[in-house]
C-alpha cells in the first residue's frame, strides 16, 4: 500500500449521509481546543447538559461546578480524546473514546478478527503469516507517532511481548499494516520511539537467550544468554540494528530530542530463577546513546547475527570503554520496572517496584558526570510498589502504586531538591482498585501533556463489577487531575477485556481519519459494476472479480467444480461512509470485509460438493438478508 | 464436565480478598430488588450521587427529578442488568452491563481468544476442531434458560448464522462448553427456546439448499432446495428431530406454554436472487407445532437424513393435511422478519420488514380457525422497515424501525381491537441513531419483563463518535421506557464491535457465576503444590503436570528434545478469586490460561531447538514478570 505521509489536522469534515449532526463533532464544542476544554469545565458542563453525575461531584443545583467537567458524554456529542490501549494477552489495541471510556473500536494486530475480516483475506492473513504464522500475541505498549515532540496521527506502534515482534497501525484506517518479526530478541516489551519524530522504533529485549537462539551453543547457561534493544525503521519496519546488553530490559521511553534511549531491567543478574532474579539490591536503567550507536554502526563495529547488526553494548565492550560509551548503566534500587522521560526531556524517571522509591536521572548529566549514579538527582519514597509515571504538564508526575493499590501525586522539582528519603514531593495519594500496572495521563508522553485526565490501568477487578465467572475484567478507572487544588477525582470505572499494559491518550484535533478508502491506497485493482469477471485460469483455479452494493454481488451465482482453488476478489463501490458489506462463505471458514471503496481478496478452495450461499455479515439495508450469492461446487466426476 | 442443575440466586456473597466493598454488591442498593427499582428512579438517583447526567434530563437542582434513573454507575456500585448480546460476524457473546452499557466480559464462542485462553487449550480447541474446524462464526441471538418463564441463569444458546452451529455458554463460568454441528441446515438463525422450561432449543434454517447437500442430485434447480428447523436438546446438545419446510425461515420465538415454535421466512418464493425473494407480496409465519411433531416422530412419520429424523413439515405433507397439521403457515405481508411473543403468550407478533405493518396472530386461535390469515386479529400500520418487538409487561410494545431509525411504542390490545389500518395503536415514536436491527427490552423473552430499559442495537453509527476509519462501530442506544406518561427518553450512545443483532437482559439476582473453579467440575486432575511430575512417555512425547501460582510454574525449567511431542497439564492452586495465570510460550503459539482453581491441558510440538520462556500473561503480583520457567529444546542429534 501507498500511503499519506502527511496528515491534515481534523477539521470536523462533515458526513454527507443520512440524518443526524449536520456538522462535524468540533463544532458540537464551539472554539474549544484541548487548551480550551481543560480550563473550562463548567462550560464544557453546560454543553454536556451541566452538573456532574457521580457521587463525588456534590452541590451541583447550588451554583458550584465540580473541579472535574462530566465524563458522560450525551448523545450526540462526542468524546475529547481517543485513548489507546494495549490490549495484552488478546492481541489488539483497543480505541476508548476520553471522558465517555467507551470502547469505539478494537483494532485486532496478532489475531485474527472476523469482525473486521482481518486474517480472513488474502493480504492481512499473508501478512500474519510471514510475520510467523502466530495466532495471538501480547500487545502492551501502544504509542503514537510524533512530528515534533507532537502526536501527528499517523501510526500507532505496538509490540508483542509473546512472539518478539512489532506492529504498526495506519490510522488513516485504523488497521495494522506492518508487522516485523524481530530477529535476536525474546519477549519484545518496551515499544517506544526516538523522538521528536519517531525516527526509530525500539523493541525491548526481555528474556535473555542464547544469541542466536538456533540450539547451538550451551543451552543451559545462563551466562551464556544475553537480550538486546533493537532499533526499527519506522517506515520501511526493517530492524536496523541492535544493542547487546549485560542483564535484561522491561520497558522504556526515549529522550525528547532524540539522543537517548531509556530502559529499566529487572535481571541484572542474569538468573532463571525468581530467585535469582531478585536477588541483588540493585539493577539498573540503560541509557542508550543514539548518535554514538549508529556511529558504531556506521564504523562496521558489530557482528552480524541473523542479518542484522548487532553492537556490543555490554559493560566490558570496548565502545563503552572510553569517554563516549554507547550504553551507560545507571544504577537504581532493586528490580526498576517503569520509566519515562518528563515532558520538558529533564529527567527520565525510573520506579522501583520492589523499592519504595522513583529515581530521578537528569538527562543532561549522563555523559557529564563520572560515575553514572550521580546522574540520579532524586530518590523520593513514593509507597509500595512503584512502577510507572504519567506526567499533567505542570510539574507534577503521578505513579502507579501496585501493592499500595494507589495513584501517588508528586513533585518532581521538589523531589530533586529534597535531599532524598528526608523531605517528601509527595502530593496526594488515591485509591485504586485494584493493583494498578500502568497509567497514562492525556498526552503525556508528549512535550506538552494535557493534565486533564488519567486512567489507571488496574489489574484486578474483583468486586468492582457484576461478577462474569472466574475471570474478572479488568479495571480501567478514570480519574480527573486537571484541578490541583481539589485534588485528584476518581470519577468511573472501566471494566476491560484481558488485559490493558500501557495506553496512549490523544486530542481528537491531532488524528483525522478516512471515512472511505483512497482506491490509490490499495494494491488490488478496483471492480466496478459491469466490470466483474469470472475465468477458469487453470484446470483447478478460477478467478473472480467482482462489486458489492446494496443489496448484491456482481455475481449471483458461481459454479465451480470440487477441488477448485478460487481466488475472489471483491470491491465494494458504495461510497456512503459506514456501508460496509462482507463476504461470508459457510461452510469455508471465509470472512471477507470490504468497507466503503475497498477492494480485497481472498482465497480458498471448494474441496466439498454442495451449495454454498454467500452472504453480507454486515446489516446493510432493508434488503440485507437476501444480499445473497449461490457458490455451486459440482463434484468432479 | 459435570455440572450443577441448578442454581440459587446471587446472594452477593463477598469476596474475601483485596481491600475494597466489604460486601456483596447486592448490600450497595439495600433492600431494592428489580421491581423495586423501577418504582423507586429517585431513591436511585439519591443513592447514586443524584440527578441524573444527560442532556435529556433538565432541571435537577431545582426539586424536580427525571423519569429516568441515572445509568451511570458510580465507582463502588454494580449494575441492575446483565445483558447478553450476540456479537454478530465477531463470533462472540458479550456481557454488557445495564444501565450503564459497560462491557463486563467477552465470551469467546465460535472463534479463539487468547484473551482468554479460549481455543488454546487441548479442551476448547477440540471443541472448536470437533465443531467444523472453522476459525469463525455469526452470532445473533443469544437466549437463557428459563424455568417456569423466568431466566434459571444456568445457560445461554447461541446461533451461527455463517456455519449452521448452536452453541452454549455455561454461565457458571461465563464460557462456551458445548457446539452442535446442525446436520442439514444452513444459515442457522433464530436460537431459541421451547418455553417454559427450555426443553429443547431450535435452530432455523435460512439458506435453502439441496438436503442432503453433499452434491448428489440437480445441485442448480431451487425447487430441489429446503429448510430445516432443528430441535436439540438442551443438555445433551444432540439434534433429535428437524422439520422441511416450504420457504425459508429467519427469525423465531417459542410460545410460553410449550406448544408453539413460530418462525418468520423471507423467501415463501424459494428464490435466489433478490428480485425474486422480494416477489411475492405475501410471505409466512410457521407455526410448529411441538406436540404433534414429536408425535409424528415417535410414530416413526420420518426420513432419516444424516442420521437426523426430518419430518416433512412442507405445505402438501400428509402430516399437515388432517385436522392436526404439524405446521400452520400463516400469510403475512411481505418478508416478514421478526416475531416474539407476548409476555401473556397472547399473541405472536411479526414484523413486515418491506411491509408497514406488524402483524398480531392470537395464539389461541392458531388450531381452532380453518384459514389460518384468520388467526391474525390486528395488523396496526407502525412505520417504515419494522423489524423487531420487545415488551414491557404493561401491554405496550416497541418495535424497531429499519427504514425510518426509530423505535415505535404501540399499544397491543389497541392494535387488536381497532380495525387493521383505520386507526392508530402507536403511542409514540422516538428517533434511533442509525438504522435499528433488533432491539430489546429488559427480561422481555420472559413471562414477567422489568419494563425498565430498551436498547436499540443500531447498525450503523456515521457520525455518532469520534471517527476510527472506514468501518464505524456500531451503536447500541439506551432508553428508558419505565414512565409511561413522560414517554421514552434516549439517555446514551454506545458503540459496539460487529456486529451485536438480537440481547438477552437478565436481572442480576438470577445469576450467581462462580468465582474460582470447582475442581471437581473439570475433567483434569488437580496438581497441588509438590506434586508435579515430569515424564518421557514415548520416544518423541513428554507428559508435564504442574502448577501455577504466585510467583512461579512447579517446574522452573523444562528439558525436551527438537521434535519432542509436549502434553502439558498446569493447576492454578490460587484461591483467591481474580488471581488468574497463563502459560505464554514464545513462538509457539501458545497461550493457556488458568484461573484459580482451574486446570487444563495444552499439547504442542517443540520443533524448533533453542531456549525459550515460558511466562504468565496475566498480571498477578509485583513479581509477575519473574514468573518464568525455562523450555530448553535440545537439537535432535
Amino acid at each position: 500500500m501507498t500511503r499519506h505521509t502527511q496528515r491534515p489536522a481534523n477539521d470536523g469534515e462533515s458526513d454527507e449521509q443520512q440524518s443526524g449532526a449536520e456538522d462535524g463533532f468540533d463544532s458540537l464544542l464551539p472554539g474549544l481546543r484541548r487548551r480550551d476544554f481543560m480550563k473550562a469545565g463548567a462550560a464544557v458542563g453546560g454543553l454536556s447538559g451541566l452538573a456532574g453525575c457521580t457521587s463525588l461531584l456534590s452541590d451541583e443545583g447550588d451554583g458550584t461546578v465540580s473541579a472535574a467537567p462530566s465524563h458522560s458524554v450525551p448523545p450526540g456529542e462526542v468524546d475529547e480524546y481517543y485513548a489507546f490501549l494495549g490490549g495484552g494477552q488478546s492481541g489488539d489495541v483497543r480505541v476508548v473514546g476520553l471522558p465517555s471510556m467507551r470502547e469505539l473500536i478494537r483494532i485486532p494486530v496478532f489475531q485474527r478478527d472476523s469482525g473486521r475480516g482481518y486474517g480472513h483475506d488474502d493480504e492481512s492473513r499473508e501478512m500474519l503469516e510471514e510475520a510467523g504464522g502466530y495466532t495471538w500475541g501480547d500487545t502492551h505498549h501502544p504509542r503514537i507517532s510524533q512530528t515534533d515532540g507532537d502526536y501527528d496521527g499517523r501510526f500507532a506502534y505496538v509490540n508483542d511481548k509473546a512472539n518478539g515482534r512489532m506492529a504498526r497501525i495506519d490510522l488513516t484506517y485504523f488497521e495494522t499494516d506492518a508487522i516485523v518479526d524481530i530477529p535476536n530478541q525474546q519477549g519484545t516489551h518496551g515499544s517506544c520511539a526516538q523522538l521528536p519524530d519517531t525516527d526509530l522504533i525500539f523493541g525491548v529485549g526481555e528474556f535473555r537467550t542464547p544469541i542466536p537462539n538456533d540450539g547451538t551453543g550451551d543451552l543451559h547457561d545462563p551466562d551464556k544468554y544475553g537480550a538486546v534493544l533493537a532499533a526499527i525503521d519506522p517506515e520501511s519496519m526493517n530492524v536496523e540494528w541492535e544493542v547487546l546488553v549485560d542483564g535484561n530490559m522491561d520497558n522504556g521511553d526515549g529522550s525528547k530530542e532524540g539522543r537517548y534511549f531509556f530502559t529499566t531491567g529487572y535481571n541484572s543478574e542474569g538468573a532463571v530463577t525468581e530467585k535469582g532474579m531478585t536477588r541483588s539490591d540493585r539493577d539498573n536503567v540503560k541509557a542508550f546513546d543514539i548518535p554514538r550507536i549508529e556511529a558504531a554502526v556506521e564504523a562496521g563495529d558489530y557482528e552480524r547475527i541473523n542479518e542484522v547488526p548487532v553492537v556490543d553494548g555490554r559493560k566490558d565492550s570496548p565502545l563503552n570503554q572510553g569517554d563516549d560509551p554507547v550504553v551507560r548503566y545507571i544504577p537504581t534500587p532493586k528490580s526498576p520496572h517503569g520509566i519515562s522521560v518528563t515532558p520538558d526531556n529533564e529527567y527520565a524517571i525510573a520506579s522501583g517496584k520492589l523499592d519504595p522509591t522513583a529515581s530521578v536521572i537528569q538527562i543532561d548529566k549522563i555523559d557529564e558526570v563520572d560515575d553514572p549514579a550521580d546522574a540520579i538527582v532524586g530518590q523520593p519514597k513514593l509507597g509500595l510498589g512503584p512502577l510507572h509515571t504519567a506526567y499533567d504538564g505542570r510539574g507534577h508526575a503521578y505513579t502507579s502504586l501496585f501493592i499500595d493499590s494507589q495513584v501517588v501525586k508528586w513533585d518532581i522539582e521538589e523531589a530533586v531538591e529534597a535531599d532524598a528519603g528526608s523531605e517528601s514531593p509527595v502530593i496526594e495519594k488515591i485509591d485504586v482498585h485494584y493493583n494498578p500496572g500502568h497509567l497514562i495521563a492525556s498526552e503525556s508522553y508528549t512535550e506538552d501533556p494535557a493534565g486533564d485526565w488519567l486512567i489507571s490501568l488496574n489489574k484486578l477487578s474483583k468486586d468492582r463489577f457484576l461478577p462474569v465467572g472466574p475471570q474478572h475484567p479488568e479495571n480501567d478507572q478514570l480519574i480527573y487531575i486537571g484541578d490541583d487544588e481539589a485534588g485528584m477525582e476518581h470519577v468511573k470505572d472501566s471494566p476491560a477485556h484481558a488485559e490493558p499494559h500501557d495506553a496512549s491518550i490523544c486530542h481528537r484535533s491531532k488524528l483525522d481519519p478516512a471515512k472511505t478508502y483512497d482506491p490509490d491506497d490499495l494494491d488490488l485493482d478496483y471492480t466496478d459494476e459491469g466490470e466483474e469477471t469470472m475465468e477458469r485460469v487453470d484446470d483447478d483455479r478460477v478467478e473472480i472479480e467482482m462489486y458489492s452494493t446494496r443489496n448484491k454481488y456482481g455475481f449471483q451465482e458461481m459454479t465451480v467444480t470440487e477441488g477448485d482453488t478460487i481466488e475472489m476478489q471483491v470491491t465494494n463501490i458504495e461510497t456512503t461512509s459506514d456501508m460496509l458489506h462482507s463476504v461470508a462463505i459457510p461452510d469455508h471458514d471465509v470472512h471477507m470485509r470490504v468497507a466503503p471503496q475497498e477492494t480485497r481478496k481472498v482465497t480458498f478452495t471448494a474441496d466439498e460438493p454442495g451449495v454454498y450461499w454467500i452472504y453480507c455479515a454486515h446489516f446493510c439495508s432493508a434488503l440485507h438478508l437476501e444480499m445473497r450469492s449461490r457458490l455451486i461446487v459440482e463434484p468432479e466426476e
